[in-house]
């Protein structure tokens, strides 16, 4: 990864076409240090999520050393890790046997990549798998703690069946997790320490159905970029989970897990259109670019498809992104007739703050990083595919 | 390209990992024909565009020889098109100045690449980049047909003077362009033709309007898929434009414009996971393999995120995917208690029709490519990028 020093970064900025993801390095660190301050204080080993970064260059600053613990979300990206020598991954996406192969390939190399399942068949397959190639494969069974994703209930009976199934004399079953999807929707403090004390609780409840059964948990997991924030207690809890933490967006300020000036990751673009009667500005970032991912579209400020800051950091107050085509993005103002069209030429450049930063960074093959303290600019590539 | 022969199509179909895009060779060409053979009945030439296939394996079926007009979003496409001895290219997104160097090198080429715009100001910056650079780059200005995109209406005084700007001694000012935006609302033949001949009039009044200043337009060009199948009457027009219709997508098939069986890429899922209390089944494919895109959300048939269809190509009446994580959906029904999850083992491969397939397309780095009736399989990659 190349860094080039600069004295002035407009002599950077302004040589990548446009539209491109902006990160700003100085706040993407600034993220990171705070989970980790925050979680500091519990006994809890971290495991930060890749599905948001995807990219080398964010790597090293997620993970302390080799055997740093790390989620993923497809097997590519573990195989892109592994190939990095990290070697602590967990694939948090229920497992299916024909994604074993390349999970054993992983392992044979040294690594340690566990999966996550929550049925018999899923156990059962594992348990043939690991079997027929002479290998070991370890998973965590999925609660369901509130109803929005896959997993068990902490009660259902199938859990012990499952773990039961797993354990089978090999060692299989590592323990549970949970991840608080329900925390999306939370909109305050108080509701967001809630929804981090039922995903905490509904874990424990699994494991102390578990225990009941002399099933013991090695790995009790938990988390979400919300959860994350707001826990009060970890007693019993082995690991946190958290992704988009490092970039955030318009959907965690809403929530209030950040503040907008918290925001790493933004698309760069150039004025390209002005329809005074209408009220609109034409971009050249439409769908392409920003996503069409309309996570604020539900909480109290729906900010379209994403809000506008000028090439300084400054919000533009009541401009959003209204409308978004392929490689076109229309912005119009909340307030009517209020855009001054001499502000915002043809050719001017500037950034569109996220709804949701994995989306957008997911239409990126590359992020152009700067750190504003140090002076300096790098590209981070993105690792595609499944 | 490779093209590889196969007596068992399911010996190449299931070493390909899932999520993957899935093209129907065999429905992609007859898409093509479709629309080759109703424009045929007009004195006009077809300008395909490029931005929802973006692969250089279906680039032959395109176009007919390297000089065939093709339509594109990005200059990035525009690189990759001249690259392979292509030359006619129409850039349709409203330029700016920086993009105009990149341009300028590709006709230094020999290709001819031409670009868009609606202002004043767009047609002296480039009045001024290519006296500057000695060089020569014209233009086509837009027309607003029907309120939905950018451009100037035709009766806008401003079209007289940027003509005038773009053609002061230069020929720099090619003609007029449409794009019936609005067509994609349109819910039968009849509003599907009135759309259609509505773009047709606006242009036409351009062109009269020009005319009277004595500025003649070389090229009328006009076009969407929905239009594209519904002219009637092309006189004046000489060139028309059309993406999506090579891939079809279900708000094709709302609009009416084709059938679902005419919808020639899907995205190959595997079950992942079942909840029977909520009757959902659980993908390997979310917003990362379908994208978000809710195209059909305001259409009489809301199809979620994707309807559902077997490896044989069969619709499963009642089931589309309800919601989209990042790396997981999940399927419902529209019909409470009637998923027989039996029929749906963990494991299971199926595929997801897309609500759009500029934005599944978009998704992925490469295309499975199966031609049923020669047996033959080969991998399309996808440019990307800006």
């Amino acid at each position: 990864m190349m860094l080039t020093t600069y004295s002035d970064e407009n002599e950077i900025f302004n040589t990548v076409d446009t539209p491109f993801l902006h990160v700003n390095k100085n706040v993407f660190l600034n993220n990171i240090d705070r989970l980790n301050n925050y979680l500091c204080d519990f006994n809890v080993s971290f495991r930060p999520h890749f599905k948001t970064i995807r990219s080398f260059g964010a790597l090293d600053y997620l993970l302390v050393d080799k055997h740093s613990p790390i989620t993923v979300s497809t097997v590519k990206e573990a195989e892109a890790i592994v190939s990095r020598g990290y070697t602590n991954v967990l694939y948090a996406v229920g497992v299916v046997e024909s994604k074993l192969n390349r999970i054993k390939n992983l392992n044979a190399l040294g690594a340690n990549v566990s999966v996550l399942l929550d049925s018999v068949d899923q156990a059962r397959s594992i348990n043939k798998f690991c079997e027929e190639n002479d290998c070991s494969i370890s998973a965590l069974v999925e609660i369901d703690c509130d109803g929005n994703r896959g997993g068990l209930k902490p009660n259902d009976p199938l859990l012990i069946q499952v773990a039961k199934t797993l354990d089978s004399g090999q060692g299989r079953f590592l323990g549970v997790l949970a991840h608080a999807g329900g925390s999306y929707s939370c909109l305050d403090k108080v509701s967001l320490q809630k929804a981090a004390q039922n995903e905490v609780n509904q874990v424990r409840l699994a494991v102390s159905n578990l225990s009941k059964r002399d099933i013991s948990c090695r790995v009790v997991s938990i988390g979400s970029t919300p959860t994350a924030h707001s826990y009060q207690n970890l007693d019993g809890i082995t690991e946190v989970r958290a992704g988009v933490y490092t970039f955030f967006d318009l959907v965690m300020a809403g929530i209030g897990v950040c503040e907008k000036t918290d925001i790493a990751s933004s698309v760069v673009t150039t004025i390209i259109g002005q329809n005074k009667d209408k009220g609109w500005l034409f971009i050249d970032a439409g769908w392409m670019a920003l996503s069409s991912d309309r996570g604020t579209a539900k909480q109290p400020q729906d900010c379209g498809y994403g809000l506008v800051a000028t090439t300084d950091g400054q919000i533009i107050n009541g401009l959003q992104v209204i409308k978004v085509n392929q490689e076109h993005g229309i912005i119009g103002s909340a307030l009517p007739g209020t855009i001054n069209f001499d502000d915002f030429p043809i050719g001017l450049k500037i950034h569109i703050l996220p709804n949701h930063a994995c989306a957008t960074s997911a239409m990126h093959r590359r992020y152009h990083v700067f750190d504003k303290v140090n002076q300096t600019y790098e590209s981070w590539v993105r690792i595609q595919g499944w």
